[in-house]
């Protein structure tokens, strides 16, 4: 089994990536995209993200052997409502939601009769919308698949061929304990970048233009993520709740900590942890997984 | 009166970087230059950090007009004792600490017969040590002073136009505001960030493997202001401590309003939220404090 041809449901960030890392690196693959959005569909055509972007769901799965859902983690079924019908029944069903237990129920439960693999590309940026994807954008980045027990492993093998063709490294993970792993990889930076940013903003003493002229002490990294979308992430927290809630507890009682270190002047407590979180620095960057450049590479 | 000499006392990023700068953006001045470390005065030489690295601080002071303090801020005390009695009875004392309340007192009480003025460069990068240091760390920077209200203006003008030189742009401000401004565009996140990283390697069911392979999904981030010098943040927290633990319980109030919405399902709220912070991102962007490329121009 290999995938000729894939259907992309959603062309934002994700999507439109997807669309041109085909065209790039897997150019025999056809593709067709559909998005809910009209503005976002013409502008998916001017861009060329995918061969053809059709004007209905049904009309971009009819064809595909492989149908990847490219929408907020909520959307998830409402959306294959759009195109249920016209799915080949050999089709594969997949996704790039960030949370796989509630994704994997819901499009079970819309999709009783076809072949789910539920997939999870750890790979974005801060911008969203149909012009700010790229074809590099999964390069040497996991993505992990969540399928279920049942699932024709010939399915999950072309599944895995697909995304390694984009530059993705694959991962097999049950959907529990993805939405474990990515609470604390990706979902709590988030929750706190976000949170930040807002009480910040709030301030009274503070003015917001001081936030803004100071930020290059530290707060301007935690902007980059709290500019990402919001409806994804909404998504996200109200459908990985219970692994968030859980991962927010354990940050809270440690920064709890440290503020009784501060409190009492226990300076030992803090170089211990400081001193600690350097060396996983060392090892993100040894593995390839960020740029080893100070501050990122950022101009200076 | 115009800066013609500078010492630096603690030869690492930040001292570093301002003899590059001055030797890249203001060679006439002359450079000395002092580390507690034999090592990094022998590192410093062999870059030429400075016009002359030299084996005492007294030795490194005695000539200049200038003494900026490039030292941890609870080092700020005992550097003065090895110097105090070589300053010309002329020179400004500055430093670039990251809380200036505790280091106005400091070295108030160690050179009460001396022009101090506290200075903070709102610059630098994760790395530290004297090859770290970069002659643009300062351009389009602000360099915040906090000039005690009796001190000589010709002094505080004199270490503007130094700092402008270097490609900074300059805030006059009360020591107890910058405590506060600081501790929510840098402390808080510093704080924040060590914790969450430390969060994530403690725990028993994800691998620290895991939260290095999966850490693009936004953790990584937070590791880069994570592998920050440990002995400078230590001392941050403990000499800014009021203002820490004022922005600290803001932060957590926040936090835990979110997580009641995450475990109410109030999706309005978190969007709300999210929506709100994009602006931030975007007015820092156009004020030239932030790289405007996604993720902060990282390779891809």
């Amino acid at each position: 089994m290999t995938i000729q041809s894939v259907a992309i449901i959603g062309l934002g960030l994700l999507g439109g990536s997807i669309g041109r890392a085909v065209k790039e690196f897997a150019p025999t693959i056809t593709t067709t995209g559909y998005d809910a959005d009209p503005a976002v569909r013409e502008t998916a055509r001017t861009l060329g993200l995918v061969n053809t972007v059709c004007n209905s769901a049904g009309e971009a799965v009819s064809a595909a052997d492989l149908v990847i859902l490219c929408v907020p983690v909520g959307a998830m079924q409402a959306a294959t409502q759009g195109f249920a019908s016209d799915l080949r029944d050999d089709a594969i069903i997949s996704d790039v939601g960030s949370s796989k237990q509630s994704v994997a129920q819901d499009l079970a439960a819309a999709l009783p009769n076809h072949t789910i693999i539920p997939a999870h590309p750890v790979a974005g940026t801060e911008q969203s919308g149909p012009q700010a994807g790229f074809a590099t954008l999964f390069q040497g980045r996991w993505c992990i698949l969540t399928p279920p027990a049942d699932v024709d492993p010939a399915a999950v093998d072309a599944l895995s061929e697909f995304w390694r063709a984009l530059g993705s490294r694959i991962e097999i993970m049950e959907p529990e304990h993805h939405d474990l792993v990515l609470a604390v990889t990706s979902h709590i930076p988030h929750l706190i970048a976000f949170t930040i940013v807002g009480t910040a903003s709030d301030l009274e003493d503070v003015t917001r233009g001081e936030v803004i002229k100071y930020s290059a002490g530290g707060f301007r990294d935690f902007t980059r993520i709290a500019a990402s979308d919001p409806v994804m992430w909404r998504d996200v927290f109200l459908h990985n709740k219970g692994a968030v809630l859980e991962m927010l507890g354990r940050f809270t009682e440690d920064l709890t900590a440290l503020q009784r270190a501060i409190r009492s002047g226990d300076g030992d407590t803090l170089f211990e942890l400081f001193d600690r979180t350097r060396s996983i620095r060392r090892r993100i960057i040894e593995e390839g997984q960020d740029d080893e450049r100070p501050d990122f590479g950022r101009d200076h």
